[in-house]
């Protein structure tokens, strides 16, 4: 722990502590009546510290916003663990060219993972869903994790590893109906839950996904301590986000946009799919 | 531009102008009536290609999705370059623990910009605060730019570099109440405008801000466009992203743990505005 985390660990303990003793949220109120004074930890619910493990899997061209969202709310969850990991440690760029290093290999990181999450991307991802060393890792994580994840076409990841075969599932948009290929069944809602499997709609979908996971790791109070952190009160300018809403000609535009990127992901999904049914 | 780059924007070339043969935009039908075949790049409405230069300004402890949201909507402004600005190239660590390597530094980044954007953060930001050489950039870099904005705390950063003096702005809601001390009027609104700078409030405040943005820089059925790349049409679990709609607990308890972040950034951003006027 850093001076940094260990004064940061030092504020959450005695905020906790004092919204405890406060007797304001209803589970809390119950461990603050032998409440100790605020710089103790032990007045904060036990249930609050966790110690999870969670791994974000990032391969070149991911979209950076795909990881980024669910990374910060997940970064709140006091105790947990956060681990990037990629192929290798060489800094890895993103679609639009943020560069990130990895905390971890295939051959480091954790495991078993309490949570393990995929962001997607366009070109980056078909890459990623035709190299066996990166779904192979995927497989093997996604079989012991507790909670196996992704963010938009990050889904097609999951599918070409085999780990949505017979689950209910999303992907963004564009990609959604490519599920069937890997066996899942798509799903309406921003965030699609299938027993462990979680799978997010587009890229801003890890948000929702997120803020949902740490009400599940914790409690509605502590997510909601995390979403007004966040200031999460979106108000989008425009009513564009979904194909649905969207104008017509702005759908047919970005639909028309992966026309060739879709057929490339349908083969490469396929083949790979195959490939994890053999394994 | 690398093959990844001139491949996505040959897609978008060619979506582009698929969608303008179809004479749906309004604006872009004009155009389209004497409209090439698909791939020809003159198909395209002239003003969806741009030139601006943006630079995203971080240093150590910053919050990553201050930056991530507005990176992933302006980083669709087809046309347009965006830096990474730090100190010195050594990889950034966020207060999350995601390490960035810039692309540019205080020496080397483009100058004049069309946009600067700065991100906050808590302990990072209050160590910016207190470093001359990060405000004398800003400061330099925000007399020239086109548009200065910031994300979150990012504007406690604008305000102590001097450029909010006389301003209506806004903060992350947290250190909000601080922005007087800077000469800058606290204004209601997710996204403040004032003049040439623009502040958002917290954190996912960003997205709002750049998508706004992204319309202004192009046209509203561009930034359409993005938000339904990004299928942004957010479903926040709870409704707990203002402090006014949160529990009053949550409330309470998250300002709670800010009370001595927001003391010692008063005072250090006091010290640096009056360095900045006498500068």
């Amino acid at each position: 722990m850093s001076d940094m985390d260990r004064r940061r660990f030092a504020e959450c303990a005695a905020a906790f502590a004092a919204v405890l003793a406060s007797g304001a949220p209803a589970r809390a109120a119950q461990d603050a009546a032998a409440a100790p004074p605020p710089h103790d930890m032990s007045a904060m619910p036990a249930h609050w510290m966790g110690e999870e493990k969670i791994a974000f899997l990032i391969y070149p061209g991911f979209t950076a916003l795909d990881m980024i969202g669910p990374h910060y709310m997940l970064a709140n969850l006091m105790g947990a663990t956060i681990e990037i990991v990629a192929k290798t440690k060489e800094p890895v760029r993103s679609d639009a060219g943020l560069v990130v290093t990895p905390t971890a290999t295939f051959e480091t990181a954790s495991s078993p993972l309490d949570v393990v999450c995929i962001p997607g991307g366009s070109l980056g991802t078909l890459a990623a869903m035709r190299d066996d060393a990166t779904l192979d890792f995927l497989r093997a994580a996604g079989r012991k994790a507790r909670h196996v994840t992704s963010v938009c076409t990050g889904s097609l990841l999951l599918g070409s590893a085999g780990l949505l075969d017979g689950y209910r599932a999303t992907s963004h948009w564009v990609t959604k109906p490519l599920l069937p290929i890997f066996g899942a069944v798509p799903a309406d809602g921003r965030v699609v839950r299938d027993r462990n499997r979680i799978t997010a709609e587009g890229v801003t979908a890890g948000l929702d996904f997120a803020l949902a996971l740490v009400a599940q790791l914790r409690d509605q109070t502590y997510a909601e301590g995390v979403q007004l952190l966040a200031q999460y009160a979106p108000e989008p300018p425009f009513a564009a986000g979904a194909p649905e809403t969207a104008p017509p000609a702005v759908t047919k535009m970005i639909d028309g946009m992966f026309v060739g990127l879709r057929r490339d992901m349908r083969e490469a999904g396929a083949a790979a799919f195959a490939r994890s049914r053999g394994g």
